[in-house]
């Protein structure tokens, strides 16, 4: 399946990520079902979605193969729909979640055909990467809970079929599945950030202003709400991994192949030492982040995605591969000299589009923090 | 005078900027102009112009402090008229003129009522680092010159009144002055680069073909054409320095300021120590930039611009204070978050306009082959 | 085993480690002999000599679980013999013998009670990374060869049974096995190199003078010494990575559980934030190398350890492993503060012995160089 | 007497230093009044010493130029006089005793006579980085005070004339000037630090034990030993940039010089990418880190050596500075291929003396925190 992918990224996928980069196509929904259609007209949609509802179901082993395939476009896991946040929402539902949710909510996110999106993050002094620092409010009310807070940087959520609503309740931190249409939801703006390729809904302002749901809005147990959200974490982040190494695996061979056939001072430019240089680190930081990726997925299958060890490993592999994912991206553009910073050739528009990776799910000063803890715990 | 500098960018031009990132206002020539005579009004106009075409001509020394001020805005130096590629043309053309050229083009430029553009890189298989590979080719025509060749990454083209060509002639790589409206000259396109805050004439493909120009648009001497190019590097690429610098410097400060009084994880971001680290890094790095620009423009005032230590040092200071700005911009947008990435705060946008810096006038690659030549030289 | 060698090393090398590295005692051949003896004793010895000489013969994927755990000690590696240059000489030996010199010199080697080294090395402008500069002559004479040439940073000669001399012949680079008591054979010094605690021959200067040696001296083929070298070249690397990898794994523990328990300006050192930066930094490289050695050890089981992708990977782990070890080394001497340059602590001797690993057996430029020719010659 | 200085060093300390290294001589005090005695007669001795004492008392700036040249040698600043950590108890007595007091210990001290040491540091929980950690106890005692602690890594302390001993009392940390044949201090032992060649008092456990002193051994007033701690931290700091900059100049055109002439793989290492890259950033490096010193010296001298500006900048000049020493002696190292770990060329002791650089008079960390908080309350 990951040979599918790669062909399937290769002739339907790169195609329009270069009429998106270059000629400026927007990327909105109608592509986004465009390129899904693709996907399952392939053979190769829903590497993550459970096979009952249409998808692969692959273990992350399996996924690692199909994800770094599908990630060699900035478009591809959109395609596949194994992109944040569906992705984590996918397995969050999946586990989590009533048969009517499933069949409500999980359905037609699993199948592709809408877009979900979970408010988590709050402007300051609201959460950011500490959730103890939740500020939005779940109030009871008859029948049902009132949410009013602010959220920012929510991915996804312009045009989202439905969003996660994280809020504090009395019981605690509680997840809430708040449809697109509620009157007490709003999206304020879409954020002006450095990404718009990969995200087809945004990273947008939201508001919740006395949104009222139904009791059986509340996604799992009351006051369960931060243990789901840490349980969404290590997938989340592997995929992520995933995907931005494929996409660094492209830049890669992008950069090596404009470099061959050049000349510059009386050489061949791939006789260069500092050229090669460039090269071969890229090579080795790719070859060191495939392995820990795949070392990864073997822990989060075989001790479990919530488990202790799980969580350590996809903190260690996210702090890793986003920063060599970056590396990679950067020598890229340098290896391209002044068309480097040309769109044109992609690699200026993958690595603007990367930036974000350093930070979304867990910055890598607040990882690495979580990482040192565990090791000084582990001594203790 | 660098205090003036400061207030009119902090009053005049950063407001003008915010308008231009966040707001979409377009940077074209109208807005350029309007900074322009700000900048007059605020006398702090032409720092680097000639005090006879009136500016101030500061010598190098002086011109650090004044622009590293003006650098705090991206588009501060088009404000005093102290950016690529205008300072490197009036350091040429105040060198290397007629008076008629002189009277003609750096009168007008000079006085920053007018653009100017050097037409020097080529697509491969033409040059780009090295300039032995040039192949434009200017041939003798009756009273003139006939100019054939493409040229591309060529900053400010679309716009400028003038380009500076630079081509082959039977005696060598030679300079022509094209005015704006010759019809062997062609704008092909914008090219569409990261930066475009900055560089009200975009990255241009421009085609010469039969360009006739008359023999007094030769600038210089036949045959000279890379002595004047080599001539204008160092300057240029500490004028760059001091831009960048600039920036950076208000970068670490937007930062820094960002994470005052914010919190997580129970106590102020800054008592994190991974916090306290980027910033120690960013004011480490930018000390010894500003220690070696101040350094390197004594070089360029004692011992001469086109001195072999003013080569080597700007070299040198050009690959520091590249890579130091990149690694003090990135970790700006890592302090501020998830925020980093959303160019309502600049910085993301600084980040992305820098990326070039690391590769025109020389990318690191090369300025480190020249630097280690003329070490081993010195030694040999 | 690895469980029983990690036990082994804990219990009884690293007392004896401490006496070498604190106390001053000498890491001779009769403390090697020692060492060998108890891992026997221990059920451990002998994870890569061939089963009929009284080893474990490991595949790759086993050795990295069992080296590893050796590597934890500087001389845990010796005790187990599994340390250059003998890991790699069994390799060769085991491959391209004839039978009579498998009993001769591979029999006592793997079993430990002797040491052998192999002397390809040369002063410039004899051959170091470039074999093709092999200036030691083997000719022709009735019944055998005379060897005439300079070596050097020739591990292990010192006390060496045998030395394979790598020489040029009129039918190309040739292997030839010297024994020691070779009158043309002579030990002229021990370098006075950074590392000691894990060589007990040293790195020693040899002089080959007329050295006679029979027909039955060659190893393997005439002609054929580079092929042997090279096939020698990927398992030797990784066998590297793993020892080392293993002494980085114990470093970082030494430091954590230096800090942890100690205070500074309030707090647990264990909770600043620099700290942590260093801990988590460590542990992430060491995931990384970890994985990337595991992945390489099954290239090698699974296509060859002279295959061309062995060689790539083998090529891409050393790199990166040995840069990460050097990294790791480096973070614990710093979480040792003051006591860290004190090698009461052990992680400064650790520091300064891996050096080397940087260097030998491919420095890392030449082995990027080579990775990107690789890299070009794929896609080329 | 920069150039004096160089000469004298290349002449006169160079083959002392080769002795050492090489031969094994012991760097003892006998050696160091030799090089004292040569250094005088060369006209060089005590660039920091007071005029009235013999020295020439340079101010910073011109300390810079002599320190830098003398550092060119491992021993040369103890030949000198401007090492550690004589040239900060210099300046602590030359600054804050009585005029008994400098007769009895500064005169001889500043003439070269004697070595002092400063014993601050403690084991846990004694003090290291953090001063309010202080537990060396001096109490009142008839006409005196009685001192009981124990302290480490005391630079110097076997044969120094006197120790300047930290110990809090009822009113606050305070100085005391303790003569080596008072009973009641021992050195217990010279710690096994990596550097032995610069240190001919080692680094020592001192332990004091009703250590009986007179009142006129108090240096300055009682409770004012951390300020007086606090002044001597700026020069100290810069002192050792000045000095290890110039041993890093050194290491650089060692390492150049043999790679010239040198071949491999068809070209002269000169023309290797990667080998220029290495000579390339020690140039950087080198001209940064110079640039840096010279700037922050003249804080010192235009703001004074207390002023907060002088404590910023040398914070950041003694991390930048020690950081990029280390990168170019490492660099060198590797220059040298599987000779830079070969005691015979200098480089491999250079780097292995250089590594306590990065922590003693403030590690990194514990520096970056205090530039951060300083940037912090600028701002705040």
């Amino acid at each position: 399946m990951a040979e599918r992918t790669a062909r399937f990224v290769r002739d339907v996928v790169v195609p329009v990520e270069r009429e998106i980069v270059v000629d400026g196509r927007r990327m909105d929904d109608a592509l986004r079902l465009e390129l899904v259609a693709a996907a399952k007209d392939a053979g190769v949609f829903g590497p993550l979605s459970p096979v009952e509802y249409g998808g692969f179901g692959l273990d992350f082993r399996g996924q690692a193969h199909v994800l770094i395939a599908a990630g060699a476009s900035l478009v591809g896991p959109l395609a596949l729909h194994c992109w944040a946040p569906d992705d984590g929402n996918i397995h969050l539902l999946a586990d989590a979640t009533t048969p009517a949710q499933r069949e409500r909510y999980l359905a037609p996110l699993a199948a592709g055909e809408v877009r979900s999106s979970i408010a988590m993050t709050e402007p300051a002094p609201g959460t950011g990467s500490d959730p103890s620092m939740l500020r939005t409010l779940a109030t009871r009310v008859p029948g049902g809970w009132s949410i009013t807070g602010a959220k920012h940087l929510i991915t996804g959520a312009d045009g989202a079929a439905f969003t996660i609503c994280v809020a504090r309740t009395d019981a605690g931190p509680t997840m809430f599945l708040v449809d697109a249409d509620n009157p007490g939801m709003r999206v304020v703006r879409r954020m002006p950030t450095l990404d718009f390729t990969s995200a087809p809904g945004g990273h947008c302002e939201v508001a919740f202003d006395d949104c009222r749901v139904d009791d059986d809005a509340v996604l799992g147990e009351v006051g369960l709400g931060l243990e789901y959200a840490q349980a969404r974490l290590a997938p989340s982040r592997l995929t992520f991994c995933m995907n931005w190494l494929g996409l660094a695996v492209r830049a890669h061979v992008l950069a090596a192949e404009h470099v061959l056939g050049r000349h510059s001072f009386g050489a061949p430019i791939a006789e260069h030492g500092m050229a090669q240089a460039l090269v071969a680190d890229n090579e080795i930081d790719l070859a060191a982040a495939r392995a820990l990726v795949h070392a990864t997925a073997a822990t989060l299958d075989l001790q479990g995605a919530t488990s202790s060890a799980a969580r350590h490993d996809a903190a260690i592999a996210k702090t890793f591969v986003s920063e060599a994912v970056w590396r990679v991206l950067d020598r890229a553009v340098q290896l391209f000299g002044g068309l480097g910073v040309c769109e044109d050739h992609l690699v200026a528009r993958f690595l603007v589009e990367a930036r974000a990776f350093r930070i979304y799910e867990g910055p890598s000063e607040v990882l690495r923090a979580s990482v040192a803890r565990r090791v000084f715990r582990r001594l203790g």
